[in-house]
């Protein structure tokens, strides 16, 4: 899994591009004056909450399963994920016509099981360890010949997801910068080759939540830390970063900075409030580091890849829950 | 004010248009796959909820504003309005460097009252009747000589609101109907001259709130009856529709149906989920009517306008109220 490191290149993201192109969206870049002269920059918001399936995780999981030759893709694929990759890799798999098993935890949210299975794929069930769901989803893959499409340890997710950065310097001339929140790596690693390949002089900050900062940690330690985590409302970010990812981020990477949970809430919320539209609580993350001046934008043009937009309508974090 | 019939034409829509471009977003046209599925339909949502001060209201107000002679216009401006038009009319007037007066209902929403404060526009208060809003207007208008902007019974308004559908039109071809909200019948008035003289084949329909249904038992009388209301979650569509609007109505919209305030919330979260944008009750309206199968969409392609995305995020209609 290392050689991950090499493998991608601009070349394989722009591969990755061509495969993906006719499954996903095109997504807009978003900017609003309002969020400009509160942080005196101006920001670009690349929007894949309006992304196939709600999030960046379609262009990842669609260039992997395609990317499988022919004859080993029949046996199908297989992953495990609570959460947007899970639906991402069953969507794939839809469109290519061959099975997918998807591991999930017995207690993951109703809705996003009933999202993977409307793709038609197999939901199998696990406990919600880590552990339970790669034992799991080896057994699945032992039983099936299923190739294993990880969400971020795979040189094709990690190229499918730079797809979008491509997309941002493409649509935006002379960004200074550009931000992503960082979980497993998958986004951050695809997001810095694509961006510093295309500008060296681009810088490439990742934001994660204080309560899951591994990255950051491992970061300025100049090696990987496995971590305590503290629950944090990012629920797509409550992963450690991956052994081959944050390799790439050593190389590519120019900042790992962390944000509180109640800057996270508040960042959302404005966003919502302001530029009407729906976002996650992890993609919230990069703009809780501008409104909180922990990245200094002040005068720069600016690129954030917004990178989700699944949230339970039920249960929104500043509004006090009726049981509580 | 009746000759606003035959005043607002394409020509003074596309006058208009160019007269507010400058000030105004051309706002996107978003699709959905899910939602188009749903209905076996092609829908193209204009998005006003991008739209500056977060409402279509902007377009009409604006080129009211600046369609007013340099002499007059010194006196200022003046409306009543407890929503987006006294934002709209506020910035409009910040914008040509012209003073506002805008009477607001004293219990009006802090939010939307600092809104329209902090375009440096007067804040007037009054009692919270149509009749005291009226009321204080004119007192204002007599101290001040500024110029009324009402907000449909006005032809600039009603041309500037038209600009919408110019802009839809424009961007999707052979749309088979267009559907709007109907309130004070100023967009609804805009939009039909527009789409019926740019494609005369085109339908439009006019959807309301069943429990603020004048327009739709006015379209089946013949003539403008102002009836009693109930209350709407649709803030946005509580006001009769004027006069001179209905004439318009009666002329140009082919039908007005009504909608269940159970359907608009229900209309309004589907939209929050699947297309991840914000958008306000009174934007859900008219898609409310196609999940309900009030008009029926099968095989065609139909355009909708969203009106705006003002929304308070402390209370969402599908989560109880804490207190309640």
């Amino acid at each position: 899994m290392v050689e991950l490191v090499g493998s991608v290149n601009l070349d394989t993201i722009r591969a990755a591009h061509d495969r993906i192109r006719p499954y996903i969206h095109r997504t807009p870049v978003l900017t609003n004056s309002w969020l400009n002269d509160a942080c005196g920059a101006s920001l670009f918001f690349k929007c894949e909450n309006f992304q196939k399936i709600g999030a960046f995780k379609a262009r990842g999981a669609t260039n992997a399963v395609f990317a499988i030759d022919d004859e080993t893709a029949r046996c199908g694929v297989a992953t495990h994920s609570s959460g947007n990759h899970g639906a991402a890799v069953a969507r794939a798999a839809k469109l290519r016509g061959i099975p997918a098993h998807i591991v999930m935890p017995s207690d993951s949210a109703k809705v996003k099981i009933r999202a993977v299975a409307s793709y038609g794929a197999q939901v199998v069930f696990c406990e919600s360890t880590e552990e339970a769901r790669e034992i799991k989803c080896a057994e699945v893959i032992n039983q099936t010949g299923a190739t294993l499409i990880h969400s971020f340890e795979n040189e094709h997710v990690v190229a499918g997801q730079g797809t979008a950065a491509i997309e941002l310097l493409e649509d935006i001339a002379d960004l200074d910068l550009i931000m992503c929140p960082v979980g497993g790596g998958g986004l951050l690693s695809g997001t810095a080759i694509a961006a510093k390949s295309m500008s060296p002089q681009i810088k490439v900050i990742a934001v994660e939540p204080a309560n899951a900062d591994d990255a950051a940690q491992s970061f300025r330690a100049g090696r990987r830390l496995v971590t305590q985590k503290r629950f944090t409302i990012a629920d797509g970010l409550r992963t450690n970063i991956g052994e081959p990812n944050f390799a790439i981020v050593q190389s590519y990477v120019d900042d790992v900075v962390t944000v509180s949970e109640e800057a996270i809430i508040s960042a959302m919320r404005t966003i919502w409030e302001t530029m009407k539209i729906v976002i996650e609580p992890s993609a919230a993350v990069p703009y809780a580091a501008v409104a909180g001046d922990v990245i200094d934008v002040n005068g720069k043009r600016a690129g954030i890849i917004l990178t989700g937009g699944n949230v339970d309508l039920d249960t929104l974090p500043w509004i006090p829950n009726r049981e509580a």
